[in-house]
């Protein structure tokens, strides 16, 4: 499977990358709004797999272009460029090709952060109500310990909960998150869902501000 | 200690009331609105807890009756609920009492559960505006598996999060939930962060009807 990560060049995006790369063999294409700055990350990438003797071609291109050839587009950018970002590939998504939206709108205050919800109901539906009615939205990998994910010597054990009303896209995002090792898919149900899905952001921040010993928090369902 | 638990013959109530007679020796006296209800309801405990090898006295008595003598009182009841609770033991209230907010309001609709955020900002911010001032409030136990909790059977393996603003008051609730087996404290920061600690409610619900294999959820951070 061909995986865009537009926002490749992000921590999530990165540990995404790698991870997927490293775990599966899901050829890795990084987007970015400038094709110089996705080759450079790609080309990192690529080192850091091959000293793990992973030995794979990460390309670098511009969004467009690394979303026309992609089975699945995950939306790896900050929530405030997400609408542009998806608008800005719109025309190079197909049919069917998966739009996975991980992002989340968050405020600070001097108590800590909180879930910053748009009026659209939530960021996945944000992304929904601008992305090509012909390509399923699938809200995911929001809650995930973005500096545990990059690093490929840290064994993983979180929950990552998949919101969206496409069945097929649900399954291939699952699987893709089962290909992760350590990494669990769990369905949430609907967009209309999404909301308390992107709130637990804020909450595990919150949580590793106030606690010693919690740093870069995941969570698990049991 | 003298826990009261207003709200005492509901689900949570009653997984707090048999915890912390079992795994501690608090002293528990179970509030009601009527004290026959709340007497019943103590007997129940009583004899479950003996059929286990543990004879205690557990006080069944009308809400106010139960606060007044407490160092800790419990607002089990649903949120909707929790103004007229307060209001109708605010009298009993004693300076230095811990009131432990554990209401969530939420709202159904077809996709699911969803956090119904008052205009307080929070429940646990409803119940401190009603609450006298000299009387610390944490929010805390939102988030519990309830039948779990109650089935002195199972090993509880859970997180709570507490929030507040009163040091001594968070830690006389982190050591309450330190004494039963299977809990972990975690500080989520002051009360304008309830919000996305009671957020996760909605989201345990829908994740225990989306997915095979998932009830009275339960939730840990690592």
């Amino acid at each position: 499977m061909r995986i865009a990560i537009l926002g490749g060049t992000g921590d999530i995006g990165e540990g995404l990358a790698l991870r997927w790369a490293f775990h599966a063999d899901h050829e890795i294409v990084i987007g970015s709004r400038e094709s110089d700055r996705a080759v450079t990350k790609a080309r990192e990438y690529e080192t850091e797999l091959s000293s793990r003797g992973v030995d794979v071609t990460i390309d670098g291109l511009e969004n467009p272009d690394a979303t026309a050839t992609a089975d699945v587009v995950i939306a790896a950018v900050p929530a405030y460029h997400l609408v542009d970002t998806i608008e800005s590939v719109a025309e190079s998504l197909t049919a069917g090709t998966v739009l996975v939206s991980p992002a989340v709108g968050m405020r600070h205050d001097e108590a800590g952060m909180h879930y910053n919800r748009p009026g659209a109901g939530s960021v996945t539906a944000l992304a929904a109500d601008v992305t090509p009615e012909d390509v399923p939205v699938v809200g995911g990998f929001h809650n995930l310990a973005a500096g545990r994910l990059a690093n490929l010597d840290v064994d993983l054990s979180m929950d990552v909960l998949l919101v969206g009303e496409d069945d097929d896209a649900l399954e291939t995002v699952a699987a893709l998150t089962d290909a992760i090792d350590g990494l669990r898919p769990l369905e949430a149900g609907p967009i209309d869902n999404a909301a308390e899905v992107e709130s637990l952001t804020p909450l595990l921040i919150n949580l590793a501000e106030y606690n010693e010993g919690l740093h870069d928090v995941g969570v698990r369902f049991e």
